[in-house]
């Protein structure tokens, strides 16, 4: 299931098209909802249907596969951030400021849309090849490449030391992701029961500050 | 699901006992190896009597519920992990050295059982709050009680700067996690299909010389 399929689902004149794209924003909205409210990526179509009073045959019809669904909510919740952060790596500020920009981004992601990290991953696992793929380029590896484009600035300018921009990658990633996904640990053994904003800009600056102290070079 | 429950499901004499430990050793492993090969804690009896031979009748007198199941299987897997760390804050070594050693003890372990934060995680979000208080008090709260032991030792000697505990546990649990929960992105984006040995210790060099350079105090 690609983009270009899930436009040419929609019903061709205007009037039509937007209702269609009200259905399906409210049963993104509710599969999200769920998402977030459950702590898991395990929804139903029959969860969706009951949440958004929206007939689960109407899933089907917008979205044509469960698959297809993931992938539009993914486009939805984090699409705009992608185009951000190629931003990002563009502007005229050190590489260490890019870098802390950076962490504080993902963890702004991942505290609106807490899911986020494991739909991707779980599409990229479960998927057909085609998904899979589709849904590596699109997110993973343009993260990727940004990434390495701003270690890559930071090695060149003398402000990092050289870093594997894979295990980097992967470090950073499950680093911001884990205090959202282990929300029921941060409470039974914090008493934490909400990430407010407080939290998540104590949690980003904490893991921005040792990534940018672990990145100095080490003659520094 | 205690595990006295378990305990008490053991026949009492020597050679029914012993059998016992062999089919519930047998129902662990086949639990273990479908997780580990789908990247996924999502195991089903079915797929577990099928793998084993072993009828699912059997898995329920055994473990009493699937929960019973998935905590001996994180006994089994985490149990002498956790007796290790608890040693490692009592040896006669620098702070930093302990750190170091603690993000190879993780990652040897989350490689051997890739499933295995995933499955705590569970275990803590979705179970009854007796299993899952059991699970937080003996696995992450110990986990997190050792890491600060460390980390107070290492501020007590200079050697680190004062970081939070609870973000430090989440962020460093995260960061060791991602490249065994990524497994297929790691396909996909990078064409690495096995993590073999030299990979997860060039992973465990990489994070924790970050980990320390981000934990040097600032004016350092």
């Amino acid at each position: 299931m690609t983009r270009s399929t899930t436009a040419r689902r929609k019903a061709p004149n205007a009037k039509t098209a937007s209702e269609a794209r009200s259905t399906r924003d409210l049963l993104l909205d509710a599969t999200g909802a769920l998402m977030s409210e459950g702590n898991t990526t395990n929804v139903s179509f029959a969860d969706i249907s009951q949440r958004s009073g929206i007939n689960s045959a109407l899933i089907r019809y917008h979205f044509g596969s469960k698959q297809g669904l993931l992938e539009a909510l993914i486009e939805r919740d984090a699409g705009a951030s992608y185009e951000g952060l190629d931003r990002l790596v563009g502007l005229a500020i050190p590489p260490e400021e890019k870098m802390r920009k950076h962490v504080y981004g993902i963890m702004r992601l991942y505290h609106q849309f807490p899911y986020l990290n494991r739909l991707l991953i779980e599409l990229q696992s479960q998927s057909e090849t085609e998904i899979a793929r589709h849904i590596s380029e699109t997110y993973t590896r343009r993260a990727v490449n940004a990434q390495k484009a701003i270690l890559e600035e930071g090695f060149a300018s003398g402000a990092f030391r050289k870093v594997d921009p894979m295990i980097f990658h992967f470090a950073l990633v499950g680093a911001c992701d884990a205090i959202f996904h282990s929300r029921s640990a941060l409470d039974h053994v914090f008493g934490v029961r909400q990430i407010d904003e407080t939290l998540r800009d104590r949690f980003a600056e904490q893991v921005s500050e040792i990534v940018l102290a672990g990145l100095k070079p080490k003659a520094a």
